[in-house]
């Protein structure tokens, strides 16, 4: 189990030497010492080890579900790094506290020191969007940016790819495709489950019309709602209105893959199900973090800077804020609580099949 | 110090049979238990325990300031009373995440039963934003929305008076009108400020047409971004343009208010100062917060009912995403960073202010 | 689905009128108000309510694990229902944040009105500690505790047979005792395992006798630290030991539950162990959030009346600290960790067990 | 303001080439990767990271104080420094959540091959302890520890000063004697603070002995603890009765730092002793957090390993747990809170005084 080997030491193990020396303040070079910068190094160095980590957990879920078979302990191994990457990106969160005990006046010290450097220059954190699925057109090009001169052409390399590849989107989508329990002789559930849609939305429908709170006024646009939520019911009954609203980009993932995330949700409680509904859940999360970052990251520079140019030369805060919704990359597995309905109204499973979703033990 | 009086008993004192006798769940009465709808009570009576406590301090708070002086003392005792919502908020927050334990399907068990009540009607979140001076044209009013009946006269006569009353954005901008220390023989402080303002714009400019790494293409929006900056700049330096913007609803505070506001930010380091500021931070915290909790209340009701409708009838998710924003009562004050300007560029005191603005007592 | 019934309102569900009506400061009463007073009331109600909540899904869960037979998937809904706990008790942790915002000074204006009232004396806090499994002797019965006379006789009642019926603690252990996969023909796992932690004790061993650094006055105490190590394991692989330590009050838990536990944390990554591994680790959390509770309860008691005597006229601190170790019911299940090995080392299940501990379906 | 300077780039100014290369897993090198050794390395490479922040800090707050005088501007700037590393170890402490995601399984992968490292071998954390105040004796020293070898000289220098050089709690407890306001002609202040305290206590006295839920078995022991409360008091009064105590180990802080401290927390409502009270209460907090630290690493260490060695070769969990409390180093003003007595009972400030510890500005 254990070789000998020398004995190693805590400082070198770490690399702290190379670590702790740096961070290298532009306003000590320029002989008008801010004391603030200092901080501003060290939790965007901070950023950049947590982003690293990130990367590496990202690699290591896409490749358990690289192959064309995915072994079902896998799926518990990929929950728990996504998980871990949960965990990471709170931290993230918590980091911009710190950032946030630094004020405007001591940050506009050594601004124009750092122009035209900026946050929207981390390879990193482009390639952990890259690989999650962020599509290509959602986001400016880093080579179209201000200052881009300096990214070797290994990263820019690395840039390409983590565009090009296959996505963890794509990955879990093919995934998603491939689940076996969806079509089963002999048990009609997408009908069934139709029918209680349907039974659902009529009682919707007579609940409103006999609400005697609601004005004339008022009934139209809720009878109109309803009739959009019947739509968007329509949409997963009916392969052609999903190819349609995803070709209107409304929706990204594929018919088959988006009813499979359906089944999934709607019979989480089912042992087999248990892991896969908790990977789906921890996707949204992962994107909902993602967004609350740029969200509460936008807040904090507009707090730092209002709308003066921000040190990239960029109106930061505006731009920042319009990507927090459109860079989901996870928003149809968000989405589908619009299709669920009440357990007791779900269809009844076989009970073959329902043994089957169970474990080869005898209960205990 | 002591009167005698008779021994109390901790379930007597927190009248415990009568706060533990208040959950009856709809479910239960149907005669078909839902396990998850005594979550639903709780959390929502917790709720509306916090929100008592916000008006408290929200109360007491504002009759701290409705004098026409406000002793120094107090601005302390304001600050301390806020810093204790922006903690109670905290725990508003905290408690989705008890929320967010119960699964769509297991609130659909029970959503029906509830129909038409709604969060909306909540008497005290309404007096909690009338007080803090939300318009009365932010939000459809109580009378409008379904089911208001039930409200009782007296809430309604109370959520009346607190839309007429001053609130307490309009008793802080008195307040601020009312600074001393703006306007001082031989001091032409807004002067000197124009005067850095202008400096520190013509160097951005400089910065932008001097970056080698910006296309023409590029230089043309930074320009214009930097422009509109210093339009921002200019009615901050002239009460006219203020106005303006003031009439357009770009603004809500004052002219003079607001550069009562921007002098306290400049200067915070002032021992005088000290609490003035930080009265304001926490004012943009309380206003943050509400609208934190909007937003994940938006998110949260989205994850249980998708587009379907909620138990109000309104299609919930839309309609809060939308207010999240908008409802925000102290913008004005968030966004000063705007007017902010380096530490270093900031406009010296006069010798003879700066001891005014700190104590009386000789240093030790 | 939907039966029609009477319109429902927020106020009325909710008991609005009974709930914002039960906070009534002494110190009003008494002619003196103290404006602390009222969080003093709304922080305990809150803290009731949330008990209330504890004990619902306690209740449920408990339920569950009645039956001589577990359905797996009930194991799913008891570990929802236990998370649901651990994230109440995260609220409690917060709300203490909260309650810190009052001063000692602003206490002390009305503790002596609340004499002898005391947190000891909340009946649903030691009914959560009972059902969980807090041992009797571990705590001063609420009988001999001072102004216990207002406690009902149904109160008294339910404490009494709160302390007789088994408590979750029972229950896990004979769920754990009756696991059936302990025993499998042609398996000698425990002989296996007893020979990996040999192996990795002589390693242990070597590292302590090769390490250069160590002074022998240094490595004494580090082997006679891995004697007892050794002894620990040694409880496990003799059922005689482990009793011996059981009536020595160091283990609770008892032998073979102890065993079946520890193949649960040695095999979690097997699909069926992956739900009785999260109830354990709950367990667990649950324990440890419950004694930070006690622990940050006590710091702020003290932090709010230093050595002098609560309201109980205990000198609440130190007995409360006392008290943050010794009530951990799941203590055993928390040292599990002692036992493991690593992954590597791990003896390999004999294929015709790997395959009955996954799943029945075909992998995808 | 802006001199122009060379296009700074994001990714050098980070020097990320140096940050993102220094991670070099041991298991890696060995042969057999173990996936979650690049988290152990990223989570303490993130903590060195925030120690070099905190000693940056920490430095700064010591500069201020250094003075025989403090400018009242300095108290601010050394409050909201104090506050950054209050920040900072929230971050620390969320960090453990993520380090948490490693189970011990995975852990004990690579345990091994890291010995004989240990964090107690981290030069930046003893800094940290040595610039707050932690005796020497507190604590062994890293001389004595195994594996000390590779610890530079010019390191080994920096503990030795750390050691020597007055550290914070000695500067201050100076600033605290320096106090200007403790003594004034004509007011008895301390007189009239012992008369109110002989009031409270009689009174408790008096509430005891009148309790009549209380048996003579119980009244017994709240008796002896109000004598102990009696006897802390007088220890305030009587600079001799510290001292002796000061002797015995129990108190650390000078009588007259105490008073000081002591008046601070009574009449912090005051305008100018605004600021010293935070300060005060900001260093209680940078104590209570590196206790949590400690005591939360060390469960984490405890939940990792059991009671099996750590890879620094020593039994962890049961010394880190021991240092917890010891190790606090202000613990003198945390415990002030025993020494308060209710607002209405405080002696009343003398009309001129009070006036001195306004603001020279008239109100407004």
């Amino acid at each position: 189990m254990t070789r000998p080997h020398d004995p190693v030491d805590y400082g070198e193990y770490l690399q702290l030497q190379k670590l702790l020396s740096s961070q290298a303040p532009k306003s000590l070079e320029a002989g008008a010492p801010a004391h603030d910068e200092m901080l501003f190094i060290v939790v965007h160095q901070a950023y950049e080890l947590w982003f690293k980590q990130i990367l590496h957990e990202l690699d290591s879920v896409m490749a358990l579900f690289h192959r064309d078979s995915v072994d079902e302990r896998n799926v518990g191994v990929a929950v728990a790094r996504l998980e871990r990457i949960v965990e990471i990106q709170k931290v993230l969160l918590d980091q911009l506290r710190v950032l946030e005990t630094m004020t405007p006046l001591d940050f506009l010290e050594f601004r124009n020191l750092l122009i035209p450097a900026s946050g929207f220059q981390s390879v990193q954190f482009r390639l952990i969007e890259n690989r999650l699925g962020l599509r290509r057109n959602a986001r400016a090009p880093l080579e179209r940016s201000p200052a881009s001169a300096k990214i070797s052409d290994g990263q820019i390399g690395a840039l390409r790819r983590s565009e090009d590849e296959p996505s963890l989107f794509d990955l879990v989508e093919r995934w998603l495709e491939r689940t076996p329990f969806l079509e089963l002789p002999g048990f009609q559930f997408w009908e069934q489950y139709g029918a209680a849609v349907a039974r659902m939305l009529s009682a919707d429908r007579a609940t409103i019309e006999a609400n005697p709170a609601l004005s004339p006024a008022e009934r139209g646009p809720q009878l109109r709602e309803l009739d959009s939520t019947a739509a968007s019911f329509a949409a997963v009954l009916d392969e052609a209105a999903h190819e349609k609203l995803r070709a209107a980009g409304e929706r990204r993932l594929s018919h088959r893959a988006t009813r499979a995330a359906l089944f999934i949700h709607l019979y989480r409680d089912q042992p087999i199900l248990h892991l896969p509904f908790r990977l789906l859940r921890t996707l949204v999360d992962v994107d909902e973090l993602l967004a609350s970052w740029r969200y509460r990251h936008a807040l904090m520079v507009h707090r730092m800077i209002g709308t003066k140019i921000g040190t990239g030369g960029s109106s930061g805060h505006h731009y920042l804020l319009s990507t927090v919704e459109r860079n989901k990359v996870f928003a149809d597995l968000f989405n589908l609580s619009t299709f669920l309905i009440s357990r007791s109204a779900l269809p009844v499973l076989p009970e073959d099949l329902e043994r089957r979703l169970g474990f080869y033990f005898p209960r205990a």
